[in-house]
């Protein structure tokens, strides 16, 4: 990405405010914490793995501007915007991990940290989050390129690219890498309704690395498939049960679905800092219900009547039975995925995340 | 409906531009052939059964604007109008029957017929079409609302109401119908991108007649069957080929392949005007591609990078194994379709139909 989603700069918190593209490239200074939590909520950075690194650095914005004068004061500001920023918004767990080892650093330092030490502390952690999120990402893409082949179609849904992610995307990582080693291929990218992630954010991106991308209506993918033009989809993911359930954007489980009638593989492509092993499977994944008005009057023009009755859950969740490999940093897990995601999440680090989540 | 979908009084054609609802409630008088052409290419009328019917009185309003002096060139007018019309739009069958019938009703005249006797019997063609498609709507309505139990979920695709057909409707008179014999049921309406006629038309019209009516977002059909709000799914067709194949709003085989999945009946609401008998599969039936503009750039705001490529086809074709019965007027027909079909509509007077079409 030519263009940085998320910047820590001297203290300066600044994000690219993504509702407003691809028309407007307009940066916003998160400058409270207040800011932060707004800009998650109302989707100006969005992407299961960037709202994690914001939150982090949502924390030290919070810090200075607390301005604690003891250490105390200090623990009970990080405790308070920890608290706070976990309530932007409820499904994609990399939020609550990336808030938990920011909470996790101020807690393992010694009793007598001063409020300096314990700012430097975090800095460094929120700047470790975001620079291991780049790295997996990195990684992701070179697991999951194998997958694609010369000549291949490739579907995708949403947006997990390098702005859901700051850099280099999850489930785009797999194409960028490919496109960097020379594989030529298609790329069909459902608009995502209703805030059009896919026709706003993806297309821009894959464009932008001059990857050939079409763009198609979310109830067009079923037909494209059967038009034989997809051989591969790939998303990302917002959490990651333990059984290999993924939820992600709304409309996810319905490619899922049309991919397994048509015979093409779907894959989730997601860091390990996406799986929440403390939840069993997918129905325990609390979903988030967003506001009618993103659904009748998402574009400065009213296209339902007052009134009606609006369902718009923000994301659903995709039975791991439909899922051919989840594309991790540390490698492709495959079915049976309780034993061998809990036998790579070991390997990968993950083991203490269960206790810690809420 | 309390508002006509298309008038035609003392000569003059009015219809509520479909464009504009739900916010606007604007009828334009189409006052020439071209504006005629343009109505229905720009889809301020729209729905297979309305297409027909404009287009017939369509022919009419050519022959008033030619104002011919002589019989042959009141036949030249007439010949000359239904061929423009019939490059209005490619899918819908509706258009080439009613067109064919206008055509037939001046070739069986005498040779001796007036321009008055040509015109008087062109107008009363055109009143039996919009007549046959009003009655045809009551019959599906009363056919299908027996599929409907009492707290059930129905869900249906794009717009098949009263503004589709003129007055009833046919997926939403199975709604109408069922409704107006006390049945309690809730209807899950679609949005239908890209022109959003489940969100502007299908809400409206349901909400109108007191019917319960949530919209959601096309990728979200699949989220409400698997929550088990669904127990049935009716929508319209723009054609239906001998072997049972039902072409519709794009969307809509994604729709049936997702109620298969999930163990619910598909049912396709059409009288028999819109069964093609000449094409013995859907795969003849054309497809209608539309502009990248629908997409990208519906409602006043670009939402979609400038130069982007967009696959946007009009319709796709559910193929007959998906659907458990088309609800006509003179009854459900049940698989097998190439036999039933065959029997059916024979019994129903459009045996005659193969040899018209072009």
């Amino acid at each position: 990405m030519s263009m940085k989603a998320l910047t820590w700069d001297n203290g300066v918190l600044t994000a690219l405010d993504q509702t407003l593209l691809p028309t407007e490239e307009r940066f916003v200074h998160l400058d409270s914490v207040a800011s932060v939590w707004e800009a998650i909520k109302s989707l100006r950075v969005r992407g299961a793995p960037l709202i994690g690194v914001t939150a982090a650095f949502g924390v030290l914005v919070a810090l200075d501007e607390a301005a604690p004068q003891t250490p105390e004061a200090a623990r009970d500001a990080v405790r308070e915007a920890t608290d706070y920023l976990a309530t932007s918004r409820p499904t994609a767990v990399n939020l609550f991990y990336a808030l938990d080892r920011m909470r996790a650093a101020v807690d393992t330092l010694p009793e007598t940290a001063s409020a300096g030490e314990m700012r430097a502390r975090l800095e460094e952690e929120a700047l470790a989050i975001q620079r291991r999120e780049n790295e997996n990402c990195r990684a992701i893409g070179e697991h999951g390129a194998a997958l694609l082949g010369d000549g291949d179609g490739v579907l995708t849904h949403c947006n997990a690219g390098g702005l859901a992610t700051g850099e280099y995307g999850t489930a785009l990582a797999v194409m960028f890498s490919a496109h960097e080693q020379g594989r030529r291929f298609q790329v069909f990218a459902d608009e995502t309704r209703p805030l059009l992630q896919g026709a706003r954010l993806t297309t821009w991106e894959l464009m932008q690395a001059g990857i050939d991308v079409t763009l198609i209506c979310d109830n067009t993918a079923a037909q494209v498939m059967r038009e034989g033009k997809v051989q591969l989809v790939v998303t990302g993911a917002d959490r990651i049960a333990a059984n290999g359930d993924a939820a992600n954007k709304i409309g996810t489980y319905s490619v899922a679905q049309l991919a397994h009638v048509h015979g093409i593989p779907f894959y989730v492509a997601a860091p390990w800092s996406t799986f929440d092993l403390s939840l069993e499977s997918g129905a325990l994944i609390p979903i988030e219900l967003r506001g009618a008005e993103e659904v009748t009057c998402g574009f400065g023009c009213r296209t339902a009547p007052e009134g009606v009755k609006v369902y718009s859950p923000a994301f659903d969740v995709t039975p791991a039975e439909l899922i051919a490999g989840i594309v991790t940093e540390t490698g492709i897990v495959r079915p049976p995925y309780r034993e061998n995601i809990a036998r790579m999440a070991a390997a990968a680090g993950l083991e203490g995340q269960a206790e810690r989540h809420v």
